[in-house]
């Protein structure tokens, strides 16, 4: 794939979770020579097990790789084929199975809040993520970490021109979901058991005047205290699993 | 409140939101005496007008209360008659008007989850959050952050014996639903309209051994990626605005 480019994937768990679950992206290991360490030892024998690469290296060097990131004696080089610029959205949406189900994050700054909502999206079964390139926080080391291993294999568009991701969506028949604090309709007053998009806004603004015309319709969750608004991960949370509780009973 | 223990406020914030949502609970309020902020003048007015002390200070002295926090000008002290040791307990309790939804957290250690958590429970209108005293966070200035508001005014109890709050809780009548990854019963076929405790474990462990014997039941939220668990604020979110849907149904 063209327009993805070799990332680092930083400590034990960033590494496992890639051999686990994308060991094709993965183009090479780096472990700390020295390490008598028995899960670095299983690591690099299921490193050796897919075909892939393992250098020995000093601890040093893993240190410079890292910068200020904990390296736990391992690091790796990983080709995210699950994230894409938006040229390849066609060819992620031919491949979706079932009804669809996306995640739009118009503007999700913050890299736990990010790595958050693509661990939730993961687990709720979403089929592609769609990120603004220019808007979102990137899939750093720290969006990886606090993702639990999503960011390498969930589908994830980086879109450069979201009205139009969105206009390409419509036209595909997916309705699009936007969620609004001041939006009248509940979400759980809502059918959202076809093809959907479910589009969340940023942290401190919510959804951009344009992104949410282009929404068919707006949902709120039901506040019942004195704060404002839930953190964007945990009202994607609430949202992706009532969407599956509906499509499951209807 | 004997137990409570005047905690300190930092940044625009996390005073403004106490002075509106408790502001019988904030003792003074400290600003930067060369400061033309209009957003701080009104919170000045505001503290007036709630009969609140306000000095002026220099900004290196709020440099020194703040320690690392990012002051904007503005600290306040707090005591914080919403957050009480154990023996508050059947107070908090005989309080609550309607039907229970209570929160325990057995053991949330990040203090961003923490925050995230009580923030996630004041939304979905929870009467009362029940922390460990010893294997949580305390609430620190990042939790309050965090929490957006929500730890100046929602009721929450440090416990130093876990089991007997629950013991106490029972006793009430009131249901302990624990979860738990690898439960049978999924949250969504679960009646969960009675006056119920909702009982989270730890990030990276879930719920010690003698806390899930305790819990009348046990749900799971069905997972449908290749991700272990969800973020432990967004499972308590997922979680909480269920039982609320099924309690509007009912």
């Amino acid at each position: 794939m063209g327009s993805s480019d070799q990332q680092l994937l930083i400590g034990f768990h960033a590494v496992s979770s890639a051999l686990k679950a994308a060991a094709k992206d993965v183009e090479w290991v780096r472990i700390a020579a020295d390490s008598k360490n028995k899960r670095l030892m299983e690591l690099e024998s299921r490193a050796h097990g897919s075909g892939i690469k393992v250098l020995k290296t000093t601890a040093r060097e893993l240190d410079k790789l890292s910068g200020q990131q904990r390296h736990q004696g391992v690091v790796a080089g990983f080709t995210a084929s699950n994230i894409a610029a938006e040229g390849r959205l066609t060819a992620f949406l031919d491949a979706i199975e079932g009804t669809p189900l996306i995640l739009v994050l118009d503007g999700v700054q913050d890299p736990h809040n990010l790595g958050a909502c693509l661990r939730t999206a993961d687990a709720a079964g979403v089929n592609l993520v769609v990120i603004c390139k220019d808007r979102s926080a990137g899939i750093t080391p720290v969006v990886r970490r606090a993702a639990s291993g999503a960011a390498e294999t969930l589908a994830v568009i980086q879109a450069t021109n979201l009205a139009r991701v969105l206009r390409t969506l419509k036209k595909r028949g997916i309705w699009l979901a936007g969620t609004s604090d001041e939006a009248g309709d509940s979400l759980y007053s809502t059918d959202l058991t076809g093809p959907l998009a479910l589009v969340m806004g940023n942290e401190g603004s919510g959804l951009r005047l344009l992104t949410s015309e282009l929404c068919d319709y707006l949902v709120s969750i039901p506040m019942a205290g004195q704060v404002e608004s839930l953190n964007v991960s945990v009202a994607t949370g609430v949202c992706l699993f009532e969407i599956n509780r509906q499509r499951k009973i209807s």
